[in-house]
C-alpha cells in the first residue's frame, strides 16, 4: 500500500524516482583542547581557502547555468568567508581559549545562527542558512570529509534531505535528480527559489516523517499540490506518469513560445505584455517572455518612505527598467496614489468613498509640483529606452488636455536645458472611468494609445467596490456590458489610427482573451507568469473567426450567458 | 436719501405702499381687587363667548380663501379656549385670589409661554405664539377694546408690526394689503407660513429700528432679498415698478400654467411629476401643479426609528399619497438604503466605500424579508390609485430578474389570500447605474418603463462622488457623456414601446430641460417648485428643432460646449 506525505509546493512538476536520502548533518565537533593555538588558526585559514576555491566553481557553474543574478547569492557566502565578525572572532577563540576551530567556528557561528534565526523577518532567517551552509562548508575541509558533491550523482533520484543548502541545490546534477524533498523550508526560502530557476519540482517542509524512508523508496512527486507518494501502486505510476507526461509537453510548448512573437492561428499579431510595480520585475517580465511593460505602476517609488522621492531617484528607476528592456515598449503610468493606496506624508484628507475621490490624475493636477517632478523624470529617462507615458484616472478631455499641457511645459523646460530626450515619446491615457469609455472617441484625437484599466472600469460601471466582498458578485469582466464598453473604446482608437492595450486582470482572463483578441485589442498586458498560456492560447484562435463570434457575446443578456458561450466555443474548436 | 433694512425673506413677491403700522401691544393689565369674584369669572366667561364666535368667522374666512388645512390653527384657537390648564386655572386664580379677569389670564397664559419659549423645539415655540394671540383677544374683549381689524383697512398698504399673530395674518384685507414687515419671526413661524400660502410679499425679522417709522411711510419690500427700501428714490421707485411688473406678470403666467398639460411649442406633450420623500409632501406637489409623483423615496418610512415599519404602516403611507394623487401616476421607489442612508437598527457592516457598496435593492435581495414585507404593502396599496412600482440601484439583469420574482411571488400569495389588487400595477427600475445604461436594451424588454437618476448616474459615470468636494468639479449633468447615456436608454426604451422618466435634479436643470425634451424623454420629476417653471420654459420650445439641436450636443467636447450652446440657442429663439 502506498501512502501520502504532504509539505508546500515549492516548485510545480512531477517527478517519479527512487530517493535518495542526504547524509544527516554530522555530530556537533567537541571542544578540544589545541597546544598550538597558531598552528590551529594556520589550519583554519588553509580550510577557508578551500572553501573559497568551491565556491569560487560552484559560483562559475551557477552563472553558466542560470545567470549572474542566482550565482549572485555565492558572492554572499565567499564575502562571509572574509567576514571579521566570523572569520576574525572563531581565530580569536582559538587563541584565548586554545581550542580547535571546528568547536570555535560552531560556536561563533551558532551565537549567529540563533540570533538571525529568532528574528521576525524572513530575509534574516534566510541569511542564516547561508552562515550554515558556509560554517558546514569550512568545517568538511577542517575534517578533511569532503562536502556531499550532488553533481556526481549519476542515477535517477529524489534528493530526500533535513534541508538543502543554496550551494547543494546549485550543484544538483540535473541529469539524475528529477525532483527533491525537504523536512524544512517554506515557498520563499534561498532552495526553493533556485528550484524555480532550475525548474526542479521540489517540496519543501514536510516534516520529519520523510526521513524514516531509506534510500531507494520509489516516490511519486506531484509538486504542483506539494504531495507525496510513498511506495506508489500500479495505478498510480501510471496515472502520475501521464500528467507527468503532459506537463512535460506543455513546458516545452511554452519554453517554445517564449522566444516566438504573439500571433493567432490565423496570423493576426497582438503584443503580450507585463504589468510590473518595481524595478526588479522587469526580469520575471522577461524571463516569461513579455513583448513589452504594457503597465509600470510607479506608486512603490513613493510608498514606504516619509518624503517625496526626488527627480533624480525616479529618473534612474525609470532608466533600469528602459533600458533592461532593450528598446521593447514600456509603458510608464504617472502617480495613481489615493484610492486604497495612501501616502500618510502627503496628510490627505480622509473620503468617504475614497475610490470616488481625489485619486491618481486628479491629485497630482491639484499637486503640480509633484506631477512635474515626475514628468521630468519620465522625459530625462526617455532616451534609455522605449518610453510611453501614460495618465490614469482621466474622466474628461479638459483632464487630458491639462495633463498635457503641463508635460508639453517641462519638455520645453528641458529642451532649454539642452538635455536630451527620446526620439518619439507616445502619450496615453488609461479608460478606467465609465465617462472616459463612453466618451473615447473624443479622447481618440488627442492621445497615441489608451489602456483599458478593467478592474476599475469593471468597479466603476456596476458601481461596485471590487474589495468589498458583500457586492463581489457584481465584479464581472465578460460582462456585455464591459464587452460593449471595450468595443466602443477600441472601434473608436481604430477611426483614428490609435492602438489599444489592457492592463487590468481581464487581459490575462483565458475565459476574455478569445474575445479581446475578437474585439481587435492591440497589446495585452497581464501578470508575467499569465503571458506563455496567454500566447499559446491566442495561437489556437482564429481572430477572424472570434471578431464574429464576440460581435455575438455583446447582445447577450449576463456574464454565465458569454462564458458558457465562449466556452462551448472552445470546445468545438478542439 | 432713501435707505435700506434688511430682514429674512419669508414670502416673495415685490410690494410699494405707505405703511400702516399697528398699535404696539397693550400695556400688561394691572392686577387690580374684585369684590365679587362669581361675577368677574363670568365677565371672563362672556369674553370667551365672544372671542369664540370671533374666531369661528375668522375660521371660515381662512377656509374659504385658504382651504382647510389653512384653517385648521383656528381649530387650534378654538380649542385653547377649553383648555382647562388656561381657562379653569385662570378661573381659580380669579376665585383665589380676588382678582381682575385680564390679570389671572396674563399670569396664568404667561407662565405657559415662558415655558414654551424656552424650549429648544420651533414648533413648541410656535404654540407660545398661538397663546399669546388668544389672550390677547380674550383680553380685547373683556376690555372691551376691538381687536385691530386687518380685514378693514382700505387703503393701499403695508403692514408693519412687531410680529402679525396667525390670526392677524388671516384676516389680511388682500385688497389693501399689499404685503407685510415684522420686527421678529423666521421662515418657518406661522405667519410666515400663512403669507406664503396667501401669496402675500413677507419680509420678518427685521430687527427693532422697523417700529421707528411713522405710519405713511413710502417703502419698497424687495421680498425676494428680503430688504425694505425706506423713502425709495425716484430711480428706485421706476427700477423696483418694474421689477414688479414683471415679477407679477410670470406668477399669472404660472398659476395658469398651473392647470394645464405640459407641451411643448409645437405640441409634444410630456408629464412633469415631483419628487417626494414624505407623505406630506404631496400637498406641495399638487399645489405646483404636478401631474404625477415620478419618485416617491419610501427611506423615511425607515428612518429616525429604531425597528422596521409594519405592512400596516407601510400601506398606509402608500395608500394616503396615492389617494391624495386621485388617479395620477405615482412611482414608489423601493428601499434604497445604504449609500449615505444608514438605518442603526439594521447593523450593518461599514463599508471603505458606501457608495459603491450593498445598497438600495442589492441590500433588499439579501433582505428579502424587509423586501417582502414592502411589496405586500405596495400591493395592497395599488388598489387606492395609480401605483407603479420602481427599483433602485440595478446593475446587471439577474438583480431585475430576481426582484421581480419576489414580487410576483408576494402578488401570487395575496391573490390567493383574496386581498384586492389594482387593475395594472408598472413595474420599471432606475438607471443610476452605468451598465444599466449601456445595457438598457436588455432591460427594457423585462420593465414597464426607466426612471434615469441622474445624481447617482453622474457620480458612477464620472467615478466622482458627489459629497467631496475636492471632485464636485467632475458632477457634470450635461457633460457630452452623459447625454450620450441618457440617450441610449430612451433609444432602447422606444424601440420596446416603454416610457422614460427621470427623477434625478437634471431633470428640473434650465439648462438640461431643452436637451431632454429634444432627446425624447417622457417623464420630468423634480423638486415640486420647479414644476411651474419648467412647464412654462416647454411651452417655448420646439420639441423638433431641440431634437436636431440635441443630437449636435451628443457630439461636443464639453459640458461647458454644451451650456454656451444651449444658452445661445436659447437666447435666438427669443
Amino acid at each position: 500500500m502506498s501512502h501520502n506525505l504532504t509539505g508546500i509546493a515549492a516548485s510545480p512538476g512531477y517527478a517519479i524516482a527512487p530517493i535518495v536520502t542526504l547524509k544527516p548533518a554530522r555530530p556537533a565537533p567537541l571542544r578540544e583542547h589545541v597546544a598550538d593555538p597558531r598552528a590551529e588558526q594556520a589550519r583554519f585559514a588553509a580550510a577557508i581557502e578551500q572553501s573559497r576555491t568551491e565556491l569560487e566553481q560552484i559560483r562559475q557553474l551557477t552563472e553558466q547555468r542560470l545567470g549572474a543574478e542566482k550565482a549572485e547569492i555565492f558572492e554572499g557566502h565567499l564575502m562571509l568567508l572574509e567576514d571579521p565578525e566570523l572569520i576574525d572572532a572563531t581565530n580569536d577563540k582559538i587563541a584565548e581559549e586554545a581550542v580547535n576551530a571546528e568547536y570555535a567556528l560552531r560556536e561563533v557561528a551558532g551565537t549567529f545562527i540563533a540570533m538571525l534565526e529568532s528574528m521576525d523577518n524572513e530575509l534574516l532567517r534566510e541569511r542564516a542558512v547561508d552562515i550554515r551552509d558556509i560554517a558546514s562548508r569550512v568545517t568538511s575541509h577542517l575534517l578533511g570529509e569532503p562536502h556531499q558533491d550532488l553533481s556526481t550523482l549519476a542515477e535517477t533520484c529524489i534528493i530526500v534531505a533535513e534541508d538543502l543548502t543554496p550551494s547543494d541545490t546549485a550543484q544538483l546534477n540535473l541529469e539524475a535528480v528529477q525532483g527533491f524533498v525537504t523536512v524544512v523550508g517554506s515557498r520563499t526560502s534561498h532552495s526553493a527559489i533556485m528550484a524555480r530557476s532550475l525548474d526542479v519540482p521540489a517540496i519543501v517542509g514536510i516534516g520529519e516523517s520523510l526521513l524514516g524512508l531509506p534510500t531507494g523508496t520509489l516516490v511519486v512527486m506531484d509538486a504542483l499540490e506539494g504531495r507525496v507518494i510513498v511506495n506508489p501502486t500500479d495505478e498510480e505510476l501510471a496515472e502520475y506518469g501521464t500528467r507527468k507526461q503532459r506537463y512535460d509537453e506543455r513546458k516545452t510548448t511554452l519554453t517554445r513560445l517564449k522566444e516566438q512573437p504573439t500571433a493567432s492561428l490565423d496570423g493576426a499579431r497582438v503584443e503580450l505584455a507585463a504589468n510590473i510595480g518595481r524595478v526588479e520585475d522587469v526580469a520575471k517580465a522577461l524571463v516569461n517572455g513579455a513583448e513589452g511593460i504594457g503597465l509600470f505602476r510607479t506608486e512603490f517609488l513613493y510608498m514606504g518612505r516619509d518624503s517625496l522621492p526626488s527627480e533624480e531617484e525616479q529618473m534612474n528607476s525609470y532608466r533600469v527598467v528602459l533600458e533592461k528592456m532593450e528598446g521593447k515598449p514600456v509603458v510608464i503610468r504617472t502617480l495613481d496614489i489615493g484610492g486604497d493606496k495612501e501616502l500618510p506624508y502627503l496628510n490627505l484628507p480622509k473620503e468617504s468613498n475614497p475610490f470616488l475621490g481625489l485619486r491618481a490624475l486628479r491629485f497630482c493636477l491639484k499637486r503640480e509640483d509633484l506631477f512635474r517632478t515626475q514628468l521630468r523624470a519620465l522625459l530625462r529617462a526617455s532616451r534609455f529606452g522605449n518610453l510611453k507615458i501614460m495618465f490614469p484616472m482621466i474622466a474628461v478631455l479638459d483632464e487630458l488636455l491639462e495633463a498635457k499641457r503641463v508635460l508639453a511645459e517641462e519638455r520645453a523646460k528641458l529642451e532649454a536645458e539642452g538635455v536630451e530626450l527620446g526620439a518619439h515619446i507616445e502619450v496615453g491615457m488609461m479608460i478606467e472611468v465609465p465617462s472616459a469609455a463612453v466618451a473615447a472617441d473624443l479622447f481618440a484625437k488627442e492621445v497615441d494609445f489608451f489602456s483599458i484599466g478593467t478592474n476599475d472600469l469593471i468597479q466603476y460601471t456596476m458601481a461596485a467596490d471590487r474589495m468589498n466582498e458583500s457586492v463581489a458578485y457584481l465584479y464581472q469582466p465578460c460582462h456585455p456590458t464591459i464587452l460593449r464598453l471595450v468595443n466602443m473604446v477600441i472601434r473608436a482608437a481604430e477611426r483614428e489610427g490609435k492602438w489599444v492595450g489592457m492592463c487590468g486582470e481581464m487581459a490575462g482572463d483565458p475565459s476574455a482573451v478569445p474575445l479581446l483578441l475578437g474585439l481587435g485589442l492591440h497589446e495585452f498586458s497581464m501578470s508575467a507568469g499569465s503571458v506563455l498560456p496567454t500566447r499559446e492560447l491566442i495561437a489556437g484562435l482564429s481572430k477572424h473567426e472570434w471578431s464574429r463570434l464576440a460581435e455575438q457575446a455583446l447582445t447577450m443578456r449576463s456574464q454565465e450567458d458569454v462564458l458558457q458561450f465562449v466556452q462551448h466555443q472552445l470546445k468545438g474548436a478542439n
